[in-house]
């Protein structure tokens, strides 16, 4: 089956990293029915971060926005995994919640998670367009700058 | 078909407002099944925020109570859209998840919140009685006291 | 009927304490259909927080980390209300969300919010495996240091 999903990550230049295994009592999705929860997603590459610290101070909102496309990327890698490995079988990104780390001044928490909104539409096209929060956190697990967890909706 | 909520809100003397247009790529809702998963809205009222800072330096409880009040006014408007303009399909409101741009000193989020809640129950009656979780954020987008998100069933 | 889950709490020298009523216009779950959702947990030990403060400046990761198992038992007493008395019911635990307040140089949520993840494996086995995310928060209501919101699968 050919899945116009995976022709985009491939035209994006984007080859999904394996999904990370669980790093304590928790796991990386679970799917009820057609519904996936996936966990939230820290923006590792190889298992490490790039970019720590607060967008607003140390981190600007560019490069947030990449790190929270980076967290997409890893919701994906996840998503697929929950899929047996068929993208196309994903009919909705329904929610998305995002965390940003940010200085007590910085009021611009959704151009950040846009990197990540960004992503699905570019991947899933129409179904990619998703429900959504993003709001700011004083800080995130290892210091990360953003964090996104989502709900799909899978056949 | 007479619905009690369109009754209530016009009692309460609150008119929805037109639910404002996607801002990116992120859509106000999705609807799967029976379910709505609505984005996180902000106090805005004709597209401005009249309040903006932290509840406890610059911002009463009262008045953010006031503002999550709003919030959920736009969650109604987003809701309505979802149901087609009858708000009498809506069956029970699930749950919101709440957002308050606090001082690091402040811990009346729920109050905060009861803002929101209190307006589900005025419109919906036991209905409008959901699960909840009330938090602070060291700051939210545009700079608005208030974020709240919901989960709404309906037929 | 015999439950692993009622066994599990009772070899843990874990008594559910009675579900608390709600404060407000929320509940403390709403069901929909065979999914339970769960309002945020403080750790309250008749109606109490045992510990207030940051984890990273007057609370210890330790600290946190058994409030946030606290937290976890307050959910099962919600999900045992919802189950009319019977755990045994449990088919999934679906998600966690948890938040920590903490200091804005804190990064460890990951291990204050597994306190809530290993009482879910130790009461229900792999059924008690989630999805969740961890967060940090500049305050939290009442001053807890952490505080645990849940979905749950039941049949």
């Amino acid at each position: 089956m050919t899945s116009s999903a995976v022709d985009n990550l491939s035209r994006l230049g984007i080859t999904l990293p394996d999904a990370p295994a669980p790093a304590a009592n928790y796991v990386p999705y679970v799917t009820v029915g057609n519904m996936v929860f996936v966990s939230g997603q820290l923006p590792l590459v190889e298992g490490k971060l790039s970019v720590t610290g607060h967008v607003g101070n140390d981190v600007t909102t560019e490069q947030a926005a990449k790190q929270a496309r980076q967290c997409a990327i890893n919701l994906l890698a996840q998503l697929n995994s929950a899929c047996g490995g068929d993208l196309g079988r994903v009919k909705q990104v329904v929610k998305l919640g995002g965390f940003v780390a940010c200085a007590d001044s910085f009021t611009d928490q959704p151009e950040v998670i846009n990197g990540a909104s960004d992503l699905m539409v570019e991947v899933f096209g129409d179904a990619g367009r998703h429900a959504r929060f993003a709001v700011g956190s004083n800080n995130l697990p290892r210091g990360t700058c953003v964090e996104v967890e989502g709900t799909f909706l899978i056949d």
